[in-house]
């Protein structure tokens, strides 16, 4: 796919100020007419895509340029299809549009804020989720977990929620590890109000996203269809407290959809909160899970860590960890690259960065230099 | 099978006295030449049966008769294969003995003392099982979830050991249900001894049960082969908690063997004690269960509850539950029986055997008479 245009940038900010997320007739529509004459049709009131009128009369005045251009001054950037920051994750969800209401549609684009890169999702993201009304047992599970996630270069993706959300954002943090908030409103809004300084750090070495335009206030539905952008962004979902009908295992529901890991963590019989939890793992196919390891190893099973390599030749860097491959294939071919920008290139701490360096260099692949670390050309 | 000669008898209850249980090779000889001629070989010490010597030297003295007639005196039963006590779990031991060391053995006979049958583990009975080293939660989940299989007719079969099986044992009795205890010695011992009024009272309405002759001391091996006549007794074991390498986890090991459904309690991951539990639910393919709906419903799956009805017309006792057919079932073909009889034959708590009479009787299949209930001669 070739780069976006600004009038097809302008569109889909346009569109994410106006069509509800997940709506699947429009999503169609931009993938059979593209993205400007699916706004088109809307801003005309087209029929098939908006009975009742409401979408051109929202419409109205809507100026995606404009959109783009305030979000910008806001910092917030708009990430498009085909763009380097695109997460590869989302690469499945095109593809099943097909299959009617099962299918995931995707954003029009994401608004992207904060230093990280959403591109860092793509070698491993874990999203952690569950209830705003956690328990202290849930809460300190949920940071447990996403600290030893973050330890183990894992990126924590949740909702920044009360609750489950914010002790799984809290925990990689702590950890210097870097985590993905997906909102659901206009990133112009920090929701929940409180936890806005949270967002702030947040956005220091990750990102916040939203597929709603600026300006867009978090709704129900909204919530629900945000969580399958949390189930996309990542390799697999934990669950770690959620009662029997809670939101939270909206986002397993999307997982599920998406080909996704689903694990969910345990608690005790007598506690309301882990209720949907214990029925995904006794009905639902979740893996149970307890510690950061076993998530690993779970989410490793379907993840791009788990990805056979191709039968052949074994080449040098077949004899590293799929973490250490990945460092590797991060550097720039030829350029010199440091610690702290590989490891904000990769998504990995720079502690795993350097010690995996350090392992390349010892294998004779890279090579320490005065001002950071190069490729050796050829050798891989 | 034929009822057993006295002799037979006699040679099963020295056997049990002298052979640490589960000794394959013992047990194989038993099926091939009959237990007389095994008891006479050990006796004589065959060099097949007892390289070195241990079992021909515990056998001096050993006169099975004399050990039937002390056991009688002290209100213990001999009960072996093809007796109407025999369970019925038990069939699928002998038919496994040739598969080598994965194979279950037989006891040679089993010592019971109690008003209840053994018989009655055959409808639906549970093992509720667990560490010794219970927290005040695995007691508290294990006595609620063997009093509401007690509520629905369950027997709850357990090892009367500290912590989570005395738990289940006593929310059994405080349901007023029917529970066993297997031990790991004589029965003319309680073991553990602060457990003797509890071992009475599970006497009362159940029994007590061990395959070692009295006079046998509890040991470490005994308890492991003990737990394979727990998982035997019962279509399903529970386990509720468990270290990770707890023995409790050796009851689930045997009833895998034996193909019986094996269910574990989920816990804090922060627990030590519910550790085991998650790793058999999460790797070894226990299923998750919370309460004793779950339990009921999962052992039903694999229990005789679940056998297939013959394809074909329907008989009038097809309307009726599992349950209630089973009542009817254990009816006398003619006789007048009554509530508590029955309760006691069928192994349900009197109430739920009232209730299933009156359904019956709305269906024209039995009949209140003056002193009990009858079948209706040709009704079903």
């Amino acid at each position: 796919m070739q780069a976006r245009s600004t009038a097809d940038r302008a569109a889909r900010a346009a569109l994410s100020a106006v069509v509800e997320p997940a709506n699947r007739k429009v999503v169609a529509r931009v993938y059979a007419t593209g993205a400007e004459a699916t706004w088109r049709a809307i801003s005309r009131r087209d029929p098939h895509l908006d009975t009742d009128g409401v979408l051109a009369r929202r419409a109205e005045g809507v100026d995606g340029a404009a959109l783009l251009q305030h979000a910008a001054g806001l910092g917030i950037r708009f990430v498009c299809p085909s763009d380097a920051e695109w997460p590869a994750g989302f690469a499945t969800m095109p593809d099943t549009l097909d299959a009617g209401t099962d299918s995931v549609p995707p954003p029009f684009g994401l608004w992207v804020r904060g230093n990280g890169s959403l591109a860092a999702c793509e070698p491993r993201a874990i999203a952690v989720v569950g209830s705003r009304a956690a328990s202290p047992y849930g809460r300190h599970v949920a940071g447990d977990i996403a600290a030893d996630l973050a330890a183990r270069g894992w990126i924590v993706v949740s909702g920044a929620a009360y609750g489950i959300d914010a002790a799984a954002h809290r925990g990689c943090l702590a950890m210097g590890g870097v985590t993905v908030a997906v909102l659901a409103c206009g990133l112009d809004m920090d929701y929940p109000r409180s936890h806005s300084e949270l967002l702030a750090r947040i956005a220091q070495d990750g990102v916040v996203v939203s597929e709603l335009a600026p300006g867009m206030q978090p709704m129900r539905s909204r919530f629900i269809a945000r969580n399958r952008l949390i189930a996309a962004l990542t390799s697999g979902t934990v669950v770690v407290e959620a009662a029997r009908r809670s939101g939270a295992l909206s986002t397993a529901h999307w997982a599920v959809k998406l080909g996704r890991e689903v694990m969910a963590v345990p608690g005790p019989v007598t506690s309301e909160q882990s209720s949907g939890c214990h029925e995904w793992i006794r009905n639902r196919g979740a893996v149970l899970v307890t510690d950061a390891d076993e998530v690993a190893d779970t989410a490793g099973r379907l993840g791009p860590d788990a990805a056979p390599l191709a039968v052949g030749e074994e080449r040098p860097l077949d004899r590293y960890s799929p973490d250490v491959r990945h460092v590797y294939e991060r550097m720039p071919a030829r350029a010199v690259t440091t610690v702290p920008d590989l490891a904000r290139e990769s998504g990995y701490p720079p502690p795993f960065v350097e010690q995996s360096l350090r392992e390349l260099a010892a294998g004779g692949l890279v090579l320490a230099v005065l001002d950071g670390w190069v490729r050796v050309p050829g050798a891989a």
